[in-house]
């Protein structure tokens, strides 16, 4: 098991799932922060637990793309959770840029991706998070603005319930609270992020961490690296409330 | 679906799925070789198609780590692929550093990940080849050489039964020719290439590619980036005597 160099972890870790579009999957700029490295934290690969390092959610190319994995919210959530509770904690990561609410529901190959990554790192660890951060692709019409409320009370009490994850804590984050005009979300966003702070209020142990503040990439689009670190803080307090 | 800057191939792709060890996964120091750019060629991505880049297996780290993740053979095998067929073809990306074939049996983690992941990208593709290179972690002990020729049979042929692919070509490959000696594999990396060889023969719709005169990096147990090219190519080579 150390052929490779790598100790992998035998015990049992906490562990986190990471769900959304491009702002959980982390489009931050590496280098324009420190890593992180906390010996605590742990990504999911192949189903195994491997040290985190970013980017931790590789659902796009590191080095060509447009838009490419980077640093995300997670790293910072998941160094705040090791440093609080003292225990180890895995990331899960299954965030995919550009995806809009609909591809999340059950039978959704994210849906079924997310599902099937969880329960393969439930067994080596106990599910403690699922973090949410979705909704600037469903800000480009009133229509799926005005379906977001419903679809996501159905995704995620079918997926707590697929996950045997009733109890589980739920933590949403807000949109940027100005999307560049570049997107053409027509200032939706506004109309979201109430809308996500109503769920937050509705759905069972489920909190919201907010985005005031937080300091944007060039694109318009996507928060910036020192925003992640800051995001991911934010996300571990209203986890803390919940708890 | 475009928010992100990113079209998905929403038609029906070919895949080919990657499964072992270093080796497979790709450790292949980056910018050593040019990047493949092949718009028909693509990767498995939390259940989607997105378009190849290297590195395609993310099982280790990128920035960071002892061994990370890197240039491996699939890269230049797609490529290969799709000029051939004219076709699109993506990359299941489920090998793993270090491990030894008995993580890979029926139930354990790395199997289950790779069936999980496989059913996920059958249902936008048509499973066209496994590509297999494993074996340096059991050169470590006798017993784990003289184990490997039955223990392989019978993961492949429930892995082929699993997948509905009993008719899918399998092409393994040749473990470098001589590891270093720190590795302390004691040469029996000869011994397990003539297992290689033999089930190559042995197994139903198998082929081995060699790895005589591929260069390796300075830590004398990886292929380095010019050789995973070269290997890639000859596992394309003794896929067509397959097909």
């Amino acid at each position: 098991m150390i052929y490779d160099g790598i100790h992998m972890s035998d015990h049992l870790v906490d562990s986190v799932l990471m769900l959304g579009q491009s702002n959980m999957a982390g489009r931050g700029d590496m280098g324009q922060v420190k890593p992180i490295r906390n010996p605590l934290c742990y990504m999911l690969r192949m189903g195994r637990w491997q040290p985190m390092c970013e980017p931790v959610n590789p659902d796009r190319g590191i080095f060509e793309g447009r838009f490419r994995s980077g640093i995300s919210l997670a790293a910072s959530f998941a160094d705040a959770y090791a440093k609080h509770f003292g225990s180890a904690v895995g990331l899960i990561p299954c965030a995919d840029g550009g995806t809009y609410l609909h591809q999340w529901m059950p039978g959704e190959l994210l849906y079924d991706h997310a599902v099937m990554q969880t329960r393969l790192a439930m067994r080596t660890s106990k599910l403690k998070a699922i973090l949410w951060h979705q909704g600037e692709s469903d800000c480009l019409s009133d229509e799926t603005v005005a379906a977001y409320r419903e679809n996501f009370i159905r995704m995620i009490t079918q997926l707590r319930k697929d996950l045997g994850a009733e109890d589980v804590p739920v933590i949403l984050g807000e949109l940027p609270q100005k999307i560049g005009e570049n997107w053409k979300t027509g200032g939706r966003e506004q109309q979201l992020n109430a809308i996500l702070r109503q769920l937050a209020a509705e759905v069972p142990n489920c909190a919201i961490a907010s985005s005031k503040e937080l300091t944007m990439k060039p694109d318009g689009a996507h928060f910036d690296s020192p925003a992640c670190r800051e995001f991911g803080k934010r996300y571990f307090e209203q986890y803390l409330l919940l708890k």
